[in-house]
């Protein structure tokens, strides 16, 4: 199961009560923090999300609303005698940035930080449940979405049968690769009687600041929630592209394409106080659309 | 008039609701920054202070609760068109800082930024109504305090006695600065006869992360207000000496050896829920002590 928590909806200024943007997205064994703007820190106490949980951070791109919340909260956590390792994905830049400012603190963490830096499309984490993907979207600087997928064996055992051809449970893993079973009376029990075709695991993407791309719905193809921006209104199609952001329509065109489960969407700009109208025009393209609200937690 | 605003009195990590250490002191001209931790900008807009009137930022020194909400401001003040002046403050390291991640985000500010190094103890900036002076502190890197003067001319002129002798308001400068006026007669009119003494200017010393340091005193005398840290209650003398922080016994000595108007004591540790204890505690010493509260305004 995966739950998705919104810390931050708002675009580059923080404004309206809403924050820049962060997301924790927690499973059975992992909590990746997607994300980190201003506040991230502040947000966790107030949604009650233990800092000492996540394991994963992923930076998108080095826009300040998007990871200034991030040396206050890996400072925070070292002060909380932190020792448990901590895996953080982002550009290149980000580790110079954060070593200098450790450096004139002269702080040492207490704890492990593997800094992994965004190169390459593809799979960038795997904790034998969940695989992490990276692939690139347009903004103004170098900026990355990210994919997670819970790993799903390829076929599931059915216990009752395994039980009833007397098949050990040390061979339950090959019979989920597929595998048949022979007996010590040399009978082959044939895989399919004793399995069954996986569930397909849950997925979700996360676009952050992005220009409309089409070529994003192939990479997203069929996950169960999208989170796509809409820093405008539709009416503002043309400055979301001199700025590198995106609209409701085309966020919502995208989930289409892509033929998600569902779309969030988020990183509202400043100048809209009310953002209703965003989940209206976003749902007039793809019903089933919600907004991302800080404190919110959506479950798939 | 000084008015000074508490926008976050808690130490190294934000907890019980209280923010990192940020403080507002606005004078009839000028809107002083001392010191930003992370959300500062987020503070200011909950109290409603205007991000525009700002236009000097002071930071004491380069551990991240003073100043990791800096960069935010920074760049929220440009993507709010800020043109104006801003000077800041701070160890000479802080502007390296600040170019690096505005380098790596590609943004170019809209307003003159004027960075200041901090190297001596002595005046640092002027406005021709407050004067402002830097003085070392002790802490685990290097570290500031502030004073903030009212500059008031030598001599007040009395309106209704310069009216009486016929002396023009364009002379008040010379006035005001001691000199007798000559009317056209010849007739010397002395300056005691048309001015009084000036009213004392006022003051604040803001002494941010130290020891317990009594030569401090002697740097802060006679002030009108005085903040001092005060991270531990006095039960916790040891740790405060080993993490270079103080406790509410020494504050208070300070304040008192410094002949302070009134104190005013935060920066509180994280592991106290309630800060009533800190109060009690200061004004068994001196008794004029108030509590840095978020949100309060402190005039003088």
């Amino acid at each position: 199961m995966f739950s998705l928590t919104i810390l931050g909806c708002n675009s580059a200024i923080p404004s309206h009560g809403r924050n820049p943007t962060a997301q924790v997205l927690q499973t059975t064994d992992n909590c990746f923090l997607i994300d980190c703007g201003e506040g991230t820190q502040l947000q966790l106490s107030r949604f009650k999300i233990k800092k000492s949980k996540i394991n994963h951070i992923f930076i998108s791109h080095l826009h300040g609303d998007h990871y200034f919340g991030l040396i206050g909260l890996l400072s925070s956590m070292s002060l909380l005698s932190r020792t448990s390792d901590l895996h953080l994905f982002g550009p290149a830049k980000l580790i110079d940035i954060i070593n200098m400012q450790f450096a004139v603190a002269d702080v040492v963490l207490n704890y492990p930080l593997h800094f992994h830096a965004l190169n390459d499309e593809g799979e960038i984490a795997n904790t034998g449940k969940i695989s992490v993907e990276c692939f690139k979207v347009s903004h103004r600087i170098d900026c990355w979405g990210f994919l997670f997928r819970e790993i799903k064996h390829p076929r599931g055992v059915l216990p009752e049968e395994a039980k009833r051809f007397d098949i050990p449970a040390a061979y339950f893993l090959e019979l989920q690769k597929g595998k048949d079973y022979i007996n010590k009376k040399g009978t082959i029990i044939s895989n399919e009687s004793v399995t069954q075709a996986a569930k397909k695991g849950k997925s979700y993407a996360y676009c952050a600041d992005t220009i409309y791309l089409e070529s994003l719905a192939e990479k997203v193809k069929g996950v169960d929630l999208l989170y796509h921006e809409t820093t405008y209104l539709k009416n503002q199609e043309e400055k979301a592209l001199s700025r590198y952001h995106s609209t409701t329509t085309q966020a919502a065109n995208i989930a289409k394409l892509a033929n998600a489960g569902r779309l969030i969407i988020g990183h509202f700009s400043s100048k809209y106080d009310d953002v209703a109208p965003f989940l209206n025009e976003a749902m007039e393209v793809f019903e089933n659309t919600v907004l991302a609200e800080e404190g919110t937690c959506y479950f798939l």
